[in-house]
Parts: structure tokens; C-alpha cells; sequence
């Protein structure tokens, strides 16, 4: 394979890049000066290899030294490490830190529930939550699980575990996102909104 | 910057693709095995320094041990080295060679004439053709650029060259696409088709 061909080849196994758009990038590279393909390239090295799971949080985190990461997050000590919000995906993460209101950590259990996939309790971070529940002090463990039937699965299967040991458990609120329309809203969306429906203040 | 923001901005400087879908690749990358980082690294290393521009036609082409490259069409005996297709880029090339209809050799100008850019005759690859004409026998020369004002402005720049030295010029044909419909062709396309039309043979 000649290396137009393997650039293209190699770049069409991204997610949403055909071969039409692969060939289109790695045009684009070649017209470019060689330090573009020489900082791209090292970007991808360096993001392999230094990056590791957080040892507590399992998110991403630069490695240290030794080999062993602890993300910035979880390292922080103005964030309240006593509060989990448990997520699906690393890069779950980031939007729900865009909000700049949640100041606690996080957990990432790194896939959901799917029994039909073959994916069960082994196979996410799902011990892992627990024994850092015996560890780590902590006063409310927040699932914020996308609503979809793995999720929901993965949030009754966890909150049923979590239960016994007598944390405080909440769940992000799923209704009609903002901007939305009632009119264009779908039948889940609409019947969870109702379902959770917040009692209005009365005028004071 | 962190390794995964710096593959992030990498990737976001991809034509077409934003902060969100550099994300969504660079957490991909991440997923995979390292095989996959280490190969597209390798992949976009390779294809920097190992295409050069071919010699005859200015196509990308690997190059030998001298630091010199002839592409595999113009070191191609069974190709037609007297039928020249002039294009304006590189990726050109391979749309062309798909039909499977054209047996000649190509010249890539990369670029077009374009004087509001400042784009002008001793930037694109032009003197090279007349070169070329003078070393090798040509029979003819075939425009296929894409119609737009710097592709005629070129073709018509080119072709006034070309003309004194009495090879036959012929341009490719513009008009209603296969699967196109005469009632959403836009003007410019059916005043070339119109224009363009081709005498019908009688019944025999």
C-alpha cells in the first residue's frame, strides 16, 4: 500500500470519516507544511501514552512518574470529593463541567448495563464505586446515565446496590430540554417531564 | 496543554471538523488499542516524507532512494504518454482514473489562475506543461477543470499558450449531470449543456 493509501485507510477507521472524507484529510495534510503531520502525529503518541484512567474517577488523567494517574478533578481540593456523579463516558464529562455549577467528582463506569451485548456487572467500573464508597466518605452519589433502557438499567441496578450502605442517591432530572416544544417533544420525554413534574411557589 | 486537549487541537485544525467531532475522534482514539494511535501516527509521518511530487506531472508519488518520484501513471508504459489531462489538484486525479475511460497521463497545475487571490501564472505548475510539451511528443491536451470563473479563466489562459504550437486542446464536456433533472439545473449548467449540444444520428 502506497502511504497515500495507508493515510487514508488508516484515517476512514475514524468514526464518521468515510473514504470520500479520509481522502479529503489526507490531501489537506499533504498540502500542509510538515510540522502539521509531525504535531499531529506526536499528539496522537502522547495522548496513548500518557494518558491512563484516573485511579479514582477512572476519567482520563495524565500519568505521573510512576505510571499511576490521578486526574485533575479528583486531585483538586477545592472540588467536594464528597459528592459522585456517575457517568457512562469519559467524555460525558466534559459538558456537564461546561454547566459550571456542579462542584463535586465523578465516576465513570466506562460502558452500561446491556445483557443482550454480553455487558454485564464485570465488564464497567461498577466494584470499583463500591470500594470507593468504603473509602472514600461520601455524602450523595448523583447517576447521570444517558435515558435510554441501558441506562435506566444500569441506574436501578447500581442504586440497588448503593441503597443498603444508606447514601444519599439522586438522578439528574430528564424532561423537555430547553428550547424545546411540547408540541415536537417525544412520548418518553414528554411522560418523563410529567412524571417529574416540580411544584410551583405560589406568589408571595 | 494536556495531552488529550493538544490531540483535540490537532484534529480540530482538520477542514471540516469542530471542537465537538475532534473530541469525539481523539475519545475514540483513545478507546482503541494503541496499535491503531501508533499506526495513524506512523501513517501521517510516512505520507509527509515519503510523497513528493512526480517529476513528469506534479501527482503526489513516492519517491526513490534519490529523493526523486515518478508516479505509477506516468511510469506506466500502457499508459497513453501522448494524451495530456490537465487538472487543478492532486485529488483530481483519482475521481478521473475511477471511469476507467481515460488511458493518458495528467499534469496537475495545483492551483488556478486567480488574479483577485494573487494567484497568478508563475504560481501554478503552467510553465512546467510548456516544458513538458517541448520534451515529449504530445498529441493532445485535455482541460478538466472545474467550471467555475478561475477554471475557464485558466483553461482559456492555457489554451492561448498552447494554441502556436498546434497540438489539438479539448476540454470535457459540461453539462446536465447523469440523474440530473432540466427542471432544478441551475442556469449556468444549462446554458453550457445548451450550448454544448451534440448532433443526433438519424435512424439508420
Amino acid at each position: 500500500m502506497n502511504p497515500l493509501s495507508k493515510l487514508v485507510f488508516e484515517l476512514s477507521k475514524l468514526p464518521g470519516i468515510g473514504e470520500k472524507t479520509a481522502t479529503r484529510l489526507a490531501y489537506f495534510i499533504l498540502n500542509q507544511d510538515a510540522s502539521y503531520s509531525d504535531s499531529l502525529s506526536q499528539a496522537l503518541r502522547d495522548a496513548k501514552a500518557k494518558l491512563k484512567l484516573c485511579a479514582q474517577c477512572f476519567n482520563f488523567a495524565e500519568a505521573n512518574n510512576e505510571g499511576s494517574a490521578l486526574c485533575e478533578i479528583c486531585s483538586d481540593i477545592n472540588r467536594d470529593q464528597n459528592q459522585i456523579c456517575v457517568v457512562e463516558r469519559p467524555s460525558d464529562v466534559t459538558p456537564i463541567e461546561r454547566t459550571g455549577t456542579y462542584k463535586g467528582v465523578y465516576h465513570v463506569l466506562h460502558g452500561l448495563l446491556s445483557p443482550l451485548d454480553g455487558i454485564g456487572p464485570e465488564d464497567i467500573k461498577l466494584k470499583e464505586i463500591l470500594v470507593r464508597l468504603k473509602t472514600v466518605d461520601t455524602r450523595e452519589v448523583i447517576f447521570a446515565l444517558n435515558p435510554s433502557v441501558e441506562g435506566e438499567a444500569t441506574t436501578l441496578y447500581l442504586s440497588r446496590l448503593l441503597k443498603p450502605i444508606g447514601i444519599k442517591l439522586s438522578q439528574v432530572a430528564y424532561g423537555i430540554p430547553f428550547g424545546g416544544t411540547i408540541e415536537f417533544t417525544d412520548r418518553q420525554t414528554l411522560g418523563k417531564a410529567l412524571e417529574n413534574r416540580v411544584e410551583m411557589q405560589g406568589p408571595k
